[in-house]
């Protein structure tokens, strides 16, 4: 950490300063430039940001930059490998195989659910979506079928052998929820409901933490600690877009997340083409694109009918649309896999 | 509602997507212009998100345009009036009196809350806020005193008549929350918490709902609607800023929100300029400016010794200038006092 | 374009919205629906933003929607297929072969591009990017070397055969650069320069055309069409990134504006991931997704040593990086190409 | 600067970015840390970006803080107290008044032109704005009267007494603009171009700049910089609201940019709440709160009949509504001088 001081700061203030940051067991490393005053700051992280904001109320103190990072478990350097999560029956996420969890944003019925199963089941996908509990933006839409819908998505995976993931949305499903599901999902707009989080890091079940809407890297991956720093180690990161000034889709896509998360962190990325664009025509130009990118798989919603979809309909793909998907993505997947040997002996050259 | 449809579409085309409109009990009202065949759609609120979605899958609708708005107890068509909210002993929100919030960011200690309710009471607030319950974007950050905090802001109400305001961020604390507090606060985390949002709806007491951090003017007041919807009509909308490409405040603070809602909603509106700048320095001037623009009070961050608060001090304001800022918000809000038949007598010129 | 009415508009109050429509010689459709009065508008395009200008006006006019799109000629129904740019020597910008324009962000010196040129050539890009006339954000920044750059580029085109692409900041260097370059570029900053857009509109020249850094879809296609309207429709388009809250890249990269783009433009689409990551570690992964989204070409910074370079160092590619990343882009575009006939299929399914 | 090492570097890399940073002249003050190891830099700012893009393309350095600020002449600290201009006639900009520019977006004809000016010179305005040539989003809008528009200005400065701000779009129209102008106004699209920022700062008239639509803080006053660079030291800010994602408004109002400018900069800053919002019933509590937040003055569209204004009919204000306006930002700019001595009491305490 390095406090910045205003020019206008006297020797006094620095000694000020110093005394702070040692009264509070840091080292002070103070350094006087051409134009400016800065004091150096060693020690500890536990007490750095309880430091940094006492610094921060000092009339003297310009500014307050951060040099180490915030978080640690969610490190590339706390791990130094790549996290594999499996979830058994050769299903593995973040290995070299791509993962896609395809299916409708929410179950409808029994046989809709049935059906979307054995399509994403013949096309290769290994996890089969589905919202039982659905966050919608207006009170007055499509709340989700609940329990019951788990039950469907449940003998989809008997039948098919698909993986479950669904979304938690409330502590107080936690229990039905774990009932039935392989993976839990954390929507975009609880990524910071710091109570669930630590509700679902208790948990011992692969949870898949989206990015809020308007998170930074650092609060995405601060999310995740909340997580792993209740023990449970098993979180794979999504990202389904941002919100910028864009006005024509739902969401911009931000896949440029993908590799910069790669080298912060050992978790898994997976991209979400369906919510970060919103219009089904996006959806498989931006999955080839994530799969270029680097993603280690897709979430992907489809329907057998968009057009009857009680939600998300203009985003889901067609059966036929996505098959064709499915093939350009395990082509591009395969074609970078002839590079990667090339690639790591760059890097290390 | 209206359907555009694409350049291509085909006298075929639109006979569908008119069929799709009366087939949902819509009237459908087609109109073909010099560029553009559009077709109108006229009937009942309740299926329209449906009948929208479905519209939006079709291959020859280019775009869906919503002409009317999707939240309604909200709507100042619902009321007509401006709603005031009173918290008894002569503490109305909405009124014509300016309402103040003040104190802590969090509730660090008994001796802490005494000192800044005194203060903030002899400067004419009438609320005093605090946190006992913290969302730190860190899980390494200090997380409230939980129901300690409360006590002891319960007896500085006690002793200063102040009412209380403090968040809410979890279902489970919801008893030991209302035991104690006078206004409940919803922080900006939190404001698409479908489900905490519902479960205050079934309370009797008033709720202050912040604005997310990229919220929509729509999607904040559809987040009001999930609890106006659940028989809780006493709703107090705070603007705390949003999150823009600006790196030199914690947020941007949007004030023309204030006036662009009142035009909208009947609801009571209030500024935080702490969370919307985040520097004390201009947590005044932007003070200044929310009085200016409208809104019916401020809630702001009020320490005795910032510099040694446990969370926020950067943006807490010493005793003197919370004074000095009193004093100003006060001549403001009496000086545009006085144009006020002369602004109502402009507006129906 | 529709009027919306507002909720306590009168019938004398939709009258006068229909009279000043027809006054104007458009047709007027008026509609009452259960919540909301509107008034459809037919009529030529010509006059239209006055007219729209005129009922936003209005005490009664709630909003008005546009329903046909701004622009004409930029427009995929303008021509109905793809614009090809020919630049001889069978470089073509927009057909089937992925164009690649690569070179140092500033030309320094004689040795460096045409060193540069040499590895850009070899690993198979078809134009040499570098700038002579250098846009930088503070004017402490080397402005670069002017008509002397353009000569050592037109050396370099020379010995290699590439074709030149180049910088335009200003009208006053228009006959400098016209006697160097083969493609003109507008930068980013310059977007809405419409003094600019509109002189190189009348010239015989390709013109390449950056995203302004928070320019929508709209206005983007509407500055093309200024250049088109002068007579010059050359106009390539290029994604760049853009500014969104985001604090670790340099921009966000909006790759799904381009199959967006693709839709309603025939023009052609060129990415540029070095300005729109501004971090060399990650410029090969946005360019492979940029290649699988379906850009038309990548135009990318490389210098022979990024770490002596003038300008720009931390986004460019050192030779071996550029060498992979081409082969990697090549392998991707071939790959997507054997889809091409299935693509086209199921879209006319 | 600091360059802020890898965790995975190695004493031979600390030495290389020892080695770079003296070979430039500038001192290596290297400190390790408990996580991370950092070198300070300190020296002369000539080469500082220079050095600043060396550092960031070595392999080792994980990321590049800057401390010291880019700008200087633009900086509080380069001169110590306020720039006040003064256009003669008793006008100064940045003083004790408010000042106020008013008037139409487009000078439309002789007659609305000098009518208008009647109107805000009766309601307290000091300065006449009108656009003669206009940047419009769109080829096939209004684009302005050109030289007749600015003989009209003069007329109406010679009746009324008011001075004249009109808008330079192109280094070809100086001086005509200088044959006419008071002050020259660049608009948000040209904030960065920098051919017409260095031919301004060469000639000897009051600019004011405004903000770029998505330009940080720190771009803004590097802009101002590019025109005091070549000798105009008479430079006026204007905040005009940014680009966000908020779909309300034409654009989001950045308020908090005034205090915070006010206090990075000696230049006076001036805000525009018809460009900020887009909409006239926003413009008056829009205006209010830049008084209330410490503008120096004002500009604001006024028509005599908006709706047949032909650009920006709907953000224009009636005169009616001006002069309710001009009341109530005169009554608050009262109100806070009255405060003045105990603001800096307390300042300085």
């Amino acid at each position: 950490m390095i406090a910045v001081l205003k020019n206008n700061a006297t020797e006094e203030d620095k000694q000020k300063v110093i005394d702070l940051i040692e009264e509070l067991n840091f080292e002070a490393h103070p350094n006087t430039g051409v134009e400016k005053t800065i004091v150096g700051v060693i020690g500890s992280p536990d007490n750095r940001t309880f430091l940094k904001e006492k610094l921060m109320t000092m009339n003297c103190v310009e500014k307050v930059v951060v040099i180490s990072d915030p978080y640690k478990l969610t490190s590339w350097n706390f791990k130094q490998h790549k996290t594999v999560i499996d979830l058994g029956d050769g299903v593995k996420i973040g290995g070299d195989e791509l993962t896609v969890m395809a299916g409708p944003c929410s179950v409808e019925s029994r046989e809709q659910i049935l059906e979307t199963a054995r399509i994403v089941k013949a096309g290769g996908a290994q996890l089969l979506r589905g919202g039982a509990f659905k966050p919608r933006t207006s009170p007055y839409s499509f709340q989700g079928l609940g329990e019951e819908g788990l039950k469907y998505m449940a003998e989809a995976r008997e039948e098919t052998g698909l993986k479950i993931i669904t979304e938690l949305m409330d502590i107080e499903h936690i229990d039905v929820i774990m009932e039935y599901t392989d993976v839990i999902q954390i929507g975009a707009r609880n990524m910071q409901n710091y109570s669930l989080l630590k509700a679902i890091g208790k948990l011992d079940k692969p949870v898949m933490l989206k990015r809020g809407m308007s998170a930074t890297i650092k609060e995405w991956l601060l999310a995740a600690e909340y997580v792993m720093n209740e023990g449970n180690h098993d979180v794979i990161l999504c990202e389904r877009g941002v919100r910028t000034f864009g006005e024509e889709t739902r969401n911009t896509m931000d896949l440029s997340s993908i590799p910069l998360v790669q080298q912060l962190s050992h978790l898994p990325l997976i991209a979400d083409p369906s919510h970060g664009t919103g219009r089904w025509e996006l959806v498989t130009p931006v999955a080839r694109a994530a799969v270029a990118v680097g993603a280690d798989g897709i979430m992907v919603e489809v329907h057998p009918d968009p057009q009857n979809a009680l939600s998300d309909g203009p985003q889901s793909l067609k059966p036929a649309n996505y098959n064709l998907m499915m093939d350009e993505l395990r082509a591009i997947h395969k074609t970078l896999g002839s590079f990667k040997a090339r690639e790591k002996k760059i890097a290390f050259a």
